[in-house]
């Protein structure tokens, strides 16, 4: 039995509020531009006018995929767990950016193909050494679909105990992107065309041949139409961990910040099975993996920042969190015109 | 006699050592995208594979408008001279993200149309209490123009002696988006319609007479034609600054962070003076204020954020510095695949 998520919309009791005391900051009327919308979406999540940022966590979900036996990835396997063992190093390019901006980083082996020596560094919800190969058979059961989207919301539960109200989803997962497109389709009415990208880097016959691939598998599971069915069919363990994840993450009221293509198609399964997750979200980053812009426009989310990155692990987050962190400290931080014996713009006079 | 900047092109002597450095790190080839670009530069700029970021300083240049008598903003003339109160206070948009991402800020009086107490906060360069009103008479006179350019140079070379190799360039005066309009007019091609924008917040009405005030401006001085000239007719005493510390900034070999039209519009002057300035120029944000965006384009600089911001001050690169610090800090402390034991794809293993 499916856990059951308590999600509660976030209100708009203090809207007035919240605009009252950024038009009245020492700037032009809407002059931070998208600072201010995100301030405001924070202040809504806190309930608060002078919102905060606690202990920032990143967590990069990890597992592989049975899909990769179709050559839909100029990778090999092998690289998922090679990087996890980076991330543990500390030499991936998520290590820098969290390092850079103070964020702390968790590893979770959700469903590598390898046996990992046991380390305090390393989380274990190991569902199994990767998924099956979703153009034959559901990648995964419908229970153990189940029980990573419970494994996620428990990670959660942890993190938010130790006093974190902001979290960023990262995912290392050689293959990943064709579980995220085939479920991009499968939660949308997109058309496979426009879901499919170059990945890691495959070339224009790599991606027709990864179109190919999802195309037949949509066929041979046609009849899956539950989110959860969706899920365990197309997806990955690292994906559906990332759903119980972000589901508890809104669920307890942090601030959820998606990163790239895969990230995303993990919002899209959360939102299917419920859609109020969607006030806790920040899209931090609009992925060069084509399909992501038209992922974050179907659900309504404006991206940060674009920078044509498409490397995943919760780097795009990472570099876009500094920006997040200044949209908090201009409502705290910043004078009025009062208090800073500024005088006004006619616009802002008559708003007095 | 103008003062001559000697800058050096930079060279692509370590291109193919910088790309191989990037191509090498345990991602898939190019995904870092954008902030692999702006490494390049910057290994460009330091002539080095390990590029650093000493000490950044930005400067907020501050000066009044005599134009403003045209009634070109919507906020008083005074609100310069408070605004520079707010920055020595620390209450202004740009000291509070300029404390977030750990920037030295410095407040400079150009030309502000007010009697400052001696200060150590306040660096005085001062031109004059304002420029003319340049729909009728040069802003200023080309000699006071020479001096602005001077006095940037100088204070570029004392923040270059202090270790700083990056430099943010803001600005504070009230009526300057009507000035750099008309440099804009001036430096391109472009029709006044094309370049003048609602700056602080103008209806549309209060746009379209900016127009006809710059429309004029630029008939009454038809014989304008060297990049001094210009500058001196239609710019100001915190623009002219600005000129001459980008053209020294870039003599010096450090990095210049353009924040938004302002700060652009005092590039083309320094550009019209010196193209290889560009060479060192990184645009860091996208402003709304429209021209903008054509501006950038004209000069052949890609933006790094875009989110709508129109506040000046600096303070769209000072949000955009965490950006450029990641960028550094990818090439300085990332793995790469062999470090790593991480295996490469195809694509990268046919580069090896």
């Amino acid at each position: 039995m499916m856990q059951e998520f308590q999600i509660k919309k976030t209100v708009r009791d203090l809207d007035s509020q919240i605009q009252h005391k950024i038009d009245f900051k020492t700037k032009p009327l809407g002059a931070l531009g998208q600072l201010e919308t995100i301030a405001k979406q924070i202040c809504r999540i806190q309930e608060t006018l002078s919102p905060k940022l606690n202990k920032p966590v990143f967590v990069v979900f990890a597992g592989d995929h049975g899909i990769t036996a179709e050559g839909v990835s100029p990778f090999p396997q092998e690289v998922t767990y090679q990087m996890v063992y980076n991330f543990l190093s500390g030499g991936a390019a998520i290590n820098v950016f969290a390092r850079q901006n103070h964020i702390q980083l968790k590893i979770v082996d959700c469903g590598v193909n390898h046996t990992f020596e046991p380390s305090s560094e390393l989380i274990d919800l190991k569902i199994g050494y990767g998924t099956q190969n979703f153009k034959f058979e559901p990648a995964m059961s419908l229970a153990d679909c189940e029980k990573a989207i419970w494994n996620g919301a428990k990670l959660v539960e942890t993190i938010h105990l130790s006093g974190t109200n902001i979290i960023g989803f990262g995912e290392m997962g050689i293959g990943n992107t064709t579980s995220a497109a085939a479920l991009f389709c499968k939660y949308t009415q997109i058309s496979v065309n426009d879901a499919v990208g170059m990945g890691t880097g495959l070339t224009t016959e790599g991606v027709a041949h990864k179109m190919e691939v999802i195309q037949q598998a949509i066929l041979n599971h046609n009849l899956t139409h539950s989110p959860l069915d969706v899920l365990a069919t197309f997806g990955g363990y690292e994906i559906a961990t990332m759903v119980g994840a972000m589901l508890k993450a809104a669920e307890l009221k942090m601030v959820i910040l998606l990163d790239g293509f895969i990230a995303t198609s993990a919002l899209l399964a959360a939102h299917a099975i419920n859609s109020d997750v969607l006030d806790y979200c920040i899209a931090s980053h609009l992925s060069n993996e084509n399909g992501h812009r038209k992922m974050l426009q179907i659900l309504g989310l404006k991206p940060i920042i674009s920078l044509d990155m498409r490397l995943g692990e919760g780097t795009g987050a990472a570099i876009a969190y500094p920006l997040i962190e200044s949209a908090v400290r201009f409502m705290n931080e910043m004078s009025s015109f009062e208090n800073a014996g500024v005088s006004t713009s006619v616009d802002v006079a008559t708003l007095a």
